[in-house]
């Protein structure tokens, strides 16, 4: 039989298949990753994928009923339900990839203009001598200016002390890393100015090595936020921060050791010069950048929650242990208040929420859910204690994005169909499962909108608790199944977000129906089901080309204000601007949160 | 018989004493340490005081001859010739007090002005609450801008880390230090900031603690430089620090050490909080102030001798791990060159020689003798390395200034008078005593002005080399000898400096006859004896009023400099404008240095 070449983009992977293989095999073959649940039998509908090039299988009736005539118009189809008839060219949207293709590093990509502070000048210099007995200093001073800067040159103490050996070493002729007329570092003649963007997520830190000069990213990685050791969660982190000074500082280390590592690895992978690392951008959430500034967070983690600073910091790298140019930088994003922090204000930099006209309401969900509502550019936040319930914590089996985590769930005629993270047998739940599977269960009738678990097929009662099995027990694995109680632990997340959204359309006066675009953030946020989290109630029941996964715009925003002097300006003035309410002191909190609870659409 | 009062000034030492009694044995009495080395009889015309007020009996004939009409016509009497007959009060100028009685912290007094850059001002801000959510630095911010201050106050990390434990425990009001607009510490209300100027020598650290609200000194102590662990010249410490960065490194932190502990010790005595030490000012050479900034001296060995830096430097304290308010600076005084360095002007910033007319000599003598000549306020300053002779090192029984080191010498008609430190047995000679002993046996023609030793009396020879026996050995003590290579160590010692002199009245086309004043700075040139220096030709022969022994200049600069912001600009002009010449590649050195080796007197 014929054999065709298929390309999927964006990652390129490409191979040569047998006449009418599915898509979905194509893609399973070449580890594209695309999300399958229902095992390739065309019942769930996430393998969408779009067409860009090349002759496949005609529609077929699973397709009708998971795609609209507007998307099968576009291109768009199930992989596991076309056929190859030819050589293909094929683009798999980030929605249908599963989590581990999906880096969390990935995220908005925005064009940034490249307007950086820090700039590199060749110089050269006259060596000393006993006719000429200039130090070191202001020989450099006056080859500056011989160049046509203008002084005062500030220099720090900590590039006074590479200056003399560098200045030799280069015999005398060399790059001086300028910012903002202060001398930062002397490198080589002809290596750029690079710069390190870093989301300091309380689970993950997620690093971008800049090309200052270009504003171009040359290489991304992530890794765990060490400070897990010393608890998941913000709260737990604070508390051991408050608890002995030697805790905080033990954080901090950790922290900047990581951000070293990140450093190091990301010019080891583009064979760059660690000391022409030039300037660090961070954006983390409150507690995080003041535990990475070193500042005391006692008060952070009590009422009123107020934080020491909330206007963006700009020090020395060297002063916090980061490794970089020896005059390095180190600007941390501004904060809004306690629990609004700086990887808000970089999330609504990159979504440009600011510049949106109409009603925009952004979220990034996690253990703490931000959100923001733009109403004709004025900018309201919150912040809600969501719990880390999507995250896989108190629930039961819940996991993080991990091999064998269940990350997606389908329940139709009492028959259970689920893809785990690395298609490996079944070991627990991640975020997106957990949304997924509760909606299921809201479906199927197996919990009620209460979020009572009905005894039925697939439930049973162990110890007085009800549960769903999800998973028997196979070989070395355990059985996987969802509680009762868990579905508790959603309800508390979902309502806490609820109201968030809930409050933010009453400060402004404004109804649910008159959104016109939800920003969702995050990874959570981008691998979310969004037809699932509105079958809950946790996202409103709007038409689905009003939302937007946006995956990692914290990072994004770092990134932007890396790259360019004004997007930086413009984040303080973001934060300056955005109107803040204290959830917990909002009047009639308590009667918009419990019927939040409830498993209801969220509509007018 | 009756008894008076006397009283002894500056020091305030007061007691009663018999009808008749003589001054020096009233002095021995009350531990005002008076010179005395001819035990009291007369001859050896040191122990100088001046009445000031009482009736004592008449002038002598041994007086006569040690005193000038001038002298005796302004109340100048030789203690040991002198016999209280009724109350009275005696002042003691420093050149007649032993060394222990002279701390190194003793110096030029100089009224300054207070003009300081750092203020303490009185603030109360309101405490947050759930309806008044303001960061803390803002909080702070706002109540500064209400008492008239003007934004932006900066706040570094440092400070930043103080600010919310402070706020809450001084119940919202307090003091906030502020430095040219900066907050670098809070503070409980009331206290006044301080300050700490250090004359951070070779050998010895001399600490000033200030209230920088009155420019006024609350007190001070001096301790030994720790650094003499690696060597008690500075090439040596160059040379280890130039091996290891970790030698280097070390050599700094002792420093710090030291520095904090001096300040800790100063703050105690005056009940104050270390935390209230607002900024420090550091004079020092330019290998220690090189050292102290943890620069690289590598370069500073070597000819050309360049230094990294020349103009004053102010840093955060902390950075150098000083301790004060957390946000204090540390101002570290200009360089002129490689070897003239911070205390050289802070010296000529304290004797006002940058606006002294005439023509006036300043040197301060060390193992590295600076000296500067200001010819009608155009100032000219070179370095002779004059070796460690002086300082006791290279000399066979030299030793520092400590008890029963000889001080001063005598030797008439073949007999020989000394005094030593603390009046115990002898031990050595330190630097004053070096001299006085070369001086007198140049007089009595024990040695001749090519510096021979000539056997004689009291001349012996031991394993070829000719010694002059000073003291016997006496229980314990080793005899004391003064070597024909000690002779030699002098002579090169003496010959540097005197090379030093000639160049700069060459260099300005003056003779020396012209000197209006020679003004002699530090330790040793506090002890130093006139009169043996000008036989030996160390010092140009000039009429003795024209000489000032000002004591610790460099320690008197850098408290003016911690009082007053104006005098800090002063200091960084002097630098700018004192002109710098290379002794080594001077034209004619050689030719100039052989004879300025003999001991002869520095005539026209």
């Amino acid at each position: 039989m014929a054999k065709y070449k298929i390309v999927f983009e964006p990652s390129g992977r490409m191979g040569n298949f047998l006449e009418k293989t599915s898509l979905l095999k194509c893609s399973q073959k070449l580890n594209v990753g695309l999300v399958n649940v229902c095992a390739g039998k065309g019942t769930c509908g996430k393998c969408r994928i779009k067409m860009l090039e090349g002759p496949v299988s005609p529609i077929t009736k699973a397709e009708k009923k998971h795609l609209s005539p507007e998307e099968l118009h576009e291109g768009l189809r199930l992989a596991c339900r076309t056929r190859l008839l030819g050589d293909c060219q094929i683009y798999t949207p980030a929605s249908s990839l599963s989590s581990l293709q999906r880096l969390q590093v990935e995220g908005l990509e925005r064009a940034v203009e490249a307007e950086p502070l820090v700039r590199a000048y060749p110089v050269t210099v006259t060596p000393p001598s006993l006719k000429d007995l200039q130090p070191d200093l202001e020989r450099l001073q006056c080859a500056l200016e011989a160049i046509g800067l203008s002084p005062p040159f500030l220099t720090d103490e900590e590039v006074l002390r590479t200056l003399s050996p560098i200045m030799r070493e280069n015999h005398w002729t060399f790059s001086a890393l300028l910012r903002d007329g202060e001398v930062i570092g002397l490198q080589p003649k002809g290596s750029p100015p690079l710069g390190m963007a870093v989301d300091l997520g309380t689970t993950k830190i997620a690093a971008y090595l800049m090309d200052l000069s270009l504003g171009k990213v040359l290489a991304t990685k992530g890794q765990m936020n060490p400070q897990v050791d010393f608890g998941g969660d913000i709260l737990s982190r604070l508390t051991a921060a408050s608890r002995s000074p030697e805790e905080a500082a033990e954080m901090r280390e950790k922290t900047v050791d990581a951000i070293n590592t990140l450093t190091a690895a990301l010019c080891s992978e583009v064979q760059a010069d660690r000391r022409s690392v030039a300037e660090f951008v961070i954006a983390g959430n409150t507690a995080m950048q003041h535990l990475f500034l070193g500042l005391p967070v006692d008060f952070l983690g009590k009422a009123p929650y107020v934080p020491v600073v909330k206007t963006a910091r700009d020090l020395k790298a060297s002063s916090l242990g980061l490794t970089g140019a020896p005059g390095a930088y180190v600007h941390v994003f501004p904060n809004i208040a306690g629990f609004v922090g700086g990887d808000h204000v970089a999330m609504l930099l990159a979504s440009e929420l600011y510049k949106k006209g109409g009603l925009v309401l952004a979220l990034d969900i996690g253990t703490n859910t931000e959100i923001c509502l733009a109403h004709d550019r004025k900018l309201t936040s919150l912040s809600c204690a969501s719990g880390p319930a999507f995250e896989g914590a108190h629930i039961k089996q819940g996991m993080r994005v991990a091999d064998g985590a269940i990350e997606h769930f389908q329940l139709s005629n009492s028959r259970i169909n689920y893809q785990t993270v690395g298609g490996k047998a079944a070991v627990g739940i991640c975020g997106s499962g957990i949304i997924e599977i509760t909606a299921q269960l809201l479906l199927a009738g197996v919990i009620d909108s209460r979020g009572r678990m009905h005894l039925g097929p697939g439930v049973r009662e162990t110890k007085g608790q009800r549960e769903f099995l999800i998973a028997s027990a196979e070989g070395p694995n355990p059985e996987v199944i969802f509680t009762q109680q868990d579905v508790r632990e959603v309800q508390l997340a979902k309502g806490a977000i609820r109201t968030g959204i809930e409050v933010l359309l009453e400060v402004n006066k404004v109804r649910v129906e008159e959104i016109d675009q939800v920003i969702i953030a995050g990874a959570f946020g981008t691998y979310l089901d969004l037809d699932s989290a509105i079958t809950l109630g946790l996202l409103p029941a709007l038409p689905l080309d009003r939302f937007r996964q946006v995956g990692n715009a914290a990072g994004m925003g770092a990134k932007m204000a890396l790259a360019s002097r004004r997007r930086r300006l413009l984040a303080q003035e973001i934060s300056n601007r955005v109107e803040y309410i204290e959830l917990a002191s909002y009047p009639g909190f308590k009667k918009i949160f419990t019927p939040a609870m409830n498993l209801e659409k969220f509509i007018p």
